[in-house]
């Protein structure tokens, strides 16, 4: 590693700790393993705005009520293909491996299982759900809706999340794996350009009165982010729709809260209702050899020739799994600030440090 | 209709000539009938470039037998709530219509239907399939691949197709529909831009370096168009993304052509192969009250405040109900020049002309 502000942390003692901590602020033992398997797991892919330093407000949400930490989630309606599910509060973590293990053992006899949740809360990294079915050999889809920040195209107030899609294929040992968020950027990534006071591109955010704006401050205080595709003249509506559907599948159908109902971030004790979507399709029910083809489909696109000042053209989830890969050989990379922040949560909650 | 280059047709009249038109070329009346259907629909909602003006080069894959008028789609696979369908390349509408009422069917019981197809043509605006599950009260969604014209992210050759999704949620009389193409633009629009000489957005294409261009030209010749996005550092990978996400939904699950195997238009008497994916999903099967708090969350979205500019804030699908109401109520606006096509395409067919 490089980065001297980066240091590696051994994986299983990073999950160790998330444990303790979890567990300190009353969460059950099987909600702790999960949760903390979903946070390095993001870390690992360097997906580092949804890995271990959200555990401070998953500790916060557990001390202040907001999050049942030994709740059990509750099959409100099912079919042999479908269900809807009360998460009953508990950590978004453990309402997601409920989820989507429910649809995994549905699509295995119906081809498709598609399971949506209510009463859940922040479930980190859409991937990780998506590639739970892509380990059982099945396409894994995932979606959630979130606390608002995007302006909806010719609005001025945010009013809809980053609502992210995920979508993970098998192939063999080459899978594809797409997690994005309906926006341009995450809020994280405005906020870091901010702090280094860098001006950041046009098409990431608008002001207060729903004009594209390339300064942060004015994003970040009275603005928020725009769509996918920026302004309505590069397809700012279609990322805007996008967060619609995701919040129509995962809100609206499951019974959840949904757009502007949404609690923002830190609001207390209020419970976030938030709304899941979860989908396993297992190919051997439609047409054989579908790994076979979905790895000549990623070796086609990584094989095109490349653009003047690329150096290759990756399938979504190329980075991440070079990073994985990585991580799980020379350990986590964590910033130190977050290094710092875990340790003051250790002290806070009399649980022992991180082993570094 | 103030522009004196539409004319209002009686969209009856337009039906019937399409009907007539394919059925001159071979096709069986229930498959002119659902082509016709699909066709003027996208006029009606003023998606023209997906309405009558395909009709040339529908009636010419019927007459080189690169689609098949007169095929039975059959089943292949099949479960309670999935199904693989080969098409048997019959017309794209008559594929879509046999697979979308088979994933309704399924739905009613199981809460989701999911069905693939394989085999399949160019099925028109996809807007439309989703909409036939939301006219049964469920939501609908629909993905199909496409010719490549699309040039992913870091690549200098178009390899994958717009590849578009299409959402629609029924709301009483207030639905949702989501219909967009995963490309920022589509290519007749950059047609239409150079045709005027008129200098277009950046992020719409790219030239043959895979460099983004504001040169029409250079895109419609050599180059390709920009995944939903643009450039990378506005989030262009995400549109490239999308459209791997359809394409292994459409068509690697189904055993079609996918990405950059999928033959160019008018490549001939070569079948095309297109894979497309129908989904409904019945709310009743989740949680009751779907369609008042779709209405709700609609309503929110159009009741926030409005950017500095702007007149109104839209939910998907607005502007192409509005246009729809005005067509069945004063007639379908064709461009005269489609008018004159489709009566060259008549005289040549020897079939009755449109009736004005």
């Amino acid at each position: 590693m490089e980065n001297p502000d980066f240091k590696r942390i051994d994986g299983q003692a990073l999950r160790q700790f998330c444990v303790r901590a979890l567990m300190a602020c009353g969460c059950s033992q099987k909600q702790a393993d999960v949760t903390a398997d979903l946070l390095v797991s993001a870390d690992e892919r360097g997906v580092h705005s949804h890995g271990v330093n959200r555990l401070e407000i998953y500790t916060q949400d557990l001390q202040l009520g907001a999050a049942d930490g030994s709740a059990e989630p509750e099959i409100v309606s099912e079919t042999a293909a479908a269900a809807c599910v009360n998460g009953k509060n508990a950590m978004g973590a453990y309402v997601g491996t409920f989820c989507m293990d429910l649809a995994i053992q549905k699509a295995r006899e119906q081809g498709i299982g598609f399971v949506v949740a209510r009463g859940s809360n922040h479930y980190g990294m859409a991937g990780f759900w998506a590639m739970k079915a892509q380990k059982e050999g099945m396409i894994g889809m995932s979606m959630t809706n979130s606390s608002p920040c995007m302006v909806p195209t010719g609005a001025s107030r945010a009013a809809i999340g980053t609502n992210p899609i995920a979508c993970a294929a098998p192939a063999h040992e080459d899978g594809m794996v797409l997690d994005m968020a309906t926006t341009t950027v995450p809020l994280g990534k405005i906020e870091f350009y901010h702090r280094q006071g860098k001006p950041i591109a046009s098409g990431w955010g608008v002001d207060n009165t729903g004009t594209v704006t390339t300064d942060s401050e004015k994003i970040l205080f009275g603005g928020g982010l725009c769509p996918l595709g920026g302004e309505a003249a590069t397809g700012g509506y279609k990322g805007y729709g996008l967060a619609m559907m995701v919040d129509t599948l995962c809100g609206v159908l499951s019974g959840a809260a949904f757009g502007p109902t949404i609690k923002g971030w830190r609001a207390g004790r209020t419970s976030a209702n938030v709304g899941q979507m979860f989908m396993a399709i297992n190919p051997d029910k439609f047409c054989p050899g579908f790994e076979d083809r979905m790895h000549e489909f990623n070796s086609l696109m990584r094989g095109l020739p490349l653009a003047q000042g690329a150096t290759e053209v990756l399938v979504p989830g190329d980075p991440e799994k070079r990073k994985t890969d990585e991580a799980r050989e020379k350990g986590v990379p964590l910033h130190t600030n977050v290094v710092e922040a875990l340790n003051k949560i250790a002290d806070s909650l009399q649980v022992e440090r991180l082993q570094l």
